[in-house]
């Protein structure tokens, strides 16, 4: 971390300030220019806050020379991670997976909605047993019972399901039913009661971008569930919340190349969420394949008209089907070699 | 709810339409001009989801009268709420209060900083000691022995405590140290499971508004609150995320406005988040109060520079008596008569 | 245009309500439910401020049925727009152009430069001869000299040029000098009077999204040349201003898919200035294609720490060759047929 | 400018960037730490493009030091600027004025609003008559006849106007019709045409801050006006594009403050367009009085339901005397004297 004091600083200041973060436990290098005076932190400057250190009146501006987070941090593990989800299929590294299925399990068509969608080439099921719903009167998810069921069509179809926990209580049952990939939505990326839970896990966690989330603090919400000693985090971009109304969210493609950029960790994207509206989830799907994505979440409904949830952003089966031949395309773009 | 049909759209798919429509329960109004074809839906419509409608291609637009939330609505509820907070302080409908105290709880000096905000005319005492940490590798509170030295000032001065809770499991324990009232910070405001049980208390909950969230999903989530039989919340607006960086958050003043417009709730501002310096907690405060907000909370440290959390926007002692004389005056302005 | 009326109104402020609008102009359309009466405005609405009637008492809620623009409009111009750029260079409607050059036009170099695009497939040349700077230090461009150079170059390869203007008083200029394709940056999207001057001309003109500009106001621009008579414009999406800060801007991807649902003009994307780092581009250019884009613009220079400005998003021309490999496959991929 | 160089760069790599520095120019400043080395960038770094160096693979993070504009800066002119707007009226520095009148000129209605506007407390008049306007078929003001009756009812009432101007070949008109103040709108913040030629003039500018730019840009495109010679620059917050709906802008009152801190130059707020609807006009109007703005600009009608543009956000006269006595005492609050 860099400190820059203002020229006005008297000599007396500087060493103050200079003793000050030496209390702290940093040692300090002292750079004097001409036009202004640089001091260089040296230690671990995760738990300190630039905040503070720029609200003193002789601090000109802070820069945080490392990044805070640190297992998730590429510099520190150069090799992509592969995260094993289960029924041996692998996410990042070059494994390419795509989850797909309804937005909420709803019952016996979950079956014939996986099956669907694993012949069109999805590898992991997804659906959702409890919803984060914005209004206390929305149909609230399943629960345990929907877990069972897509213990049920996974195990029947060999395919890892994905599903989301919103309660650290909920821990046990998730495990119980052998969900293999825990999903926290992006409401819960700074729930940290929830991440320290999954930290303690060692099955995978797919960590959704929050609504209005830096990178950075994403990667930190990595971080915190990594601290705890799980290393097998996949991230997910779903949109981020932005003045534009005509689609749910407004799709950071950019982010998935700047999280492979500066983490490890595969990144999937969600165009489901992204778009909110079936018409702009395949050219999302494609879209986020194109950015560099390993893999991709959509919702797929058989009738999307009577889904409990999201059916706007639904694709029928068929669509599902079309939208999976691009993907393959898009991807080959992005695998070739450069000359 | 009001759906607009395209005028492409044939008589055939138009009955199709309302029949769909009238088998999820809702009882309809079709009015065709020439332009256009409006479909008026009758029945309570909080559980459609506007983006399903939107989505069918014979559909131009929809849009929801009435609001989502009944609880938290003036319009069901004309009157102010008044919240009894303890110790015989009460918020809204003409009362003003004042929050004051460290962001973290840190021992002994709790005490001290707490007869000094309450000489200058604080009603409430406000201190974390469950502390929401970007980075897992940060100071995250006293926990329970924070409660208890709240609770042990609070009772000695007599004034109500505020401070945060994170975790659904330790509602009981919240319980049995006696807070007064239970802050929900910006990161939890859509942890739905956490809003849940403190619907089931009768204790005052102080809800911020997240990070990114809409006026309409702030109310939304009082609802849920609500909706489980506290009608104890008080809003608290504490700044968005927008592109500025000069400040830590953009303090949305004008949603204080337009939460008193929209529900019967008071509505507190944070000046301290709102800006993350010092040197602007001030005039944000007197903003907030301009705007009509109900109360302020704010952070104050008699030694900033040493606190564990959040020293950066800090006011001394001396700073917030200077703040409250000025606070008491734009208060004053804001309930003169209009002549 | 709907405006629902509140419950509390009462036939006397409704009827006044209706003479009102009928008195500018409008027919009206009322229709009482029993918990809402909705009023159609029937008419031009697009001169109609949405704001002032939501501003009245009696009215809770105004929806804008069709959108205010009307030549940029897909509903009443179904086929896509193709525009002619020059040379036989065709853009929208099936035909995909890649424009590719520096930054700014510098000198010498801009041949060499325009030679090796060409040679990787790029059909039309960019360049900046005259540069909106945030700076009023910065260098503000080669001018009339730079407009010379580009003409030169296109002429010599016979590939149209595209280049940025910023004065309404320098429309001549431009004329003077052939430009083939007039840019309008993302700072002029809403300046007002260089639309209306680029308005009556016939050469097409390339809008940029402004940086926080909805989709709706892009196409509002649009629609300002077009009622000029100038019905050759191709949109640019560049992306947008968020809180995210690791990218020069947010690429709105999903604005390609939407623009294209809204409107039939051609939509190009500029992963250049959507992303402000090199290391990014490649991939937010190939997720533009992804999402439907009718072309890219790209910034390409043979020594980009020279470049007078914006070298950190340059491709060097090897770069630019595999990139072009790249959105080749996935331009496919958009392309192919559904089974 | 300071540039963290990896860990990872060779000597070399090292010895090649500093000697590209400085054939760029600069002097150098390299200190090397355990854990990174640093380079300092001496010399006039307000033209050097951050991202360039950013984007360099040896360099890990580059940090601006000194603010990039000089002229508009409190640290080279630590006292507050005085503009003097015409008729005796000062602005800045202790001086607080109030700018009222209809967003539009419309006729003879204006002398009759001017009076009421005065006789409450207004000191300066403000009336649009170039408009602009997001679609092309609104009414786009009367022009110059507009500027004759601005000034008519300036010269009559004593009072300075204030007018938008949106094209820089009106700036001789704007001088024969004597405008006092010429006013920059938004949607022009980044007009450079524009502001260069209003640097060339003498003549008071109120500089609106653009939709979504930062305090930093805003202060840079003063910068530009006052490079041209013309240091009469007066600020205007109106609100930044934020996610929130129920507002027609996000009123940054922090801005206010951000803005005093960084330059010397008067801050106004203009709570009409900040808010967009006359029911929290006042309340805004409080808040940015109370945030420490220099002066407010509000818009009034005498039938805003007639008004050709924003009479969703005017007061009547009455509304506005009433505002005015609230004023007056929150002004109160701000300047008094702290213990």
């Amino acid at each position: 971390m860099i400190a820059v004091v203002r020229q006005s600083a008297t000599q007396d200041q500087l060493d103050h300030f200079v003793s000050w973060l030496e209390s702290k436990g940093f040692s300090t290098n002292v750079s004097r220019g001409s036009n202004e005076t640089v001091v260089g932190l040296i230690g671990d400057t995760t738990t300190i806050d630039p905040f503070l250190l720029e609200s003193m009146d002789i601090i000109e501006h802070v820069t945080r020379v490392s990044e805070p987070f640190k297992q998730a941090n590429r510099k520190f593990h150069p090799a992509d991670t592969v995260v094993d989800c289960g029924h041996g299929v692998l996410i990042g590294g070059g494994s390419f997976q795509v989850m797909a299925g309804p937005c909420s399990v709803e019952g016996d068509n979950l079956l014939a909605i996986a099956r669907e969608v694993k012949e069109a080439g999805a590898t992991m099921l997804r659906g959702g047993a409890f919803k984060p719903r914005t209004s206390p009167y929305a149909n609230q998810g399943m629960g345990a019972e929907g877990l069972r069921l897509l213990h049920e069509a996974g195990t029947e179809l060999g395919m890892p399901v994905v599903t989301e926990i919103m309660d650290a209580r909920d821990v046990q049952l998730f495990e119980d039913m052998e969900v293999d990939v825990l999903q926290v939505g992006a409401r819960n990326m700074q729930n940290f009661t929830l991440l320290k839970e999954l930290g303690k896990l060692r099955r995978p966690v797919l960590l959704k971008r929050g609504m209005s989330a830096t990178i950075d603090e994403w990667l930190m919400s990595a971080e915190y569930i990594m601290a705890g000693g799980n290393e097998n985090v996949v991230l997910c971009e779903r949109g981020v919340r932005t003045f534009e109304t005509r689609t749910r969210n407004t799709f950071d493609t950019n982010a998935i190349a700047v999280a492979h950029h500066l983490s490890h960790l595969p990144v999937v994207g969600d165009p489901s969420h992204a778009t909110g509206y079936t018409r702009y989830v395949v050219s999302a799907a494609l879209a986020a394949t194109a950015a560099g994505a390993d893999g991709l979440e959509i919702e797929v409904h058989d009738r999307p008209e009577h889904a409990w949830s999201d059916g706007a952003q639904a694709l029928t089966p068929k669509q599902f089907r079309n939208a999976m031949r691009r993907i393959e395309l898009v991807r080959q773009a992005v695998t070739m070699e450069d000359e």
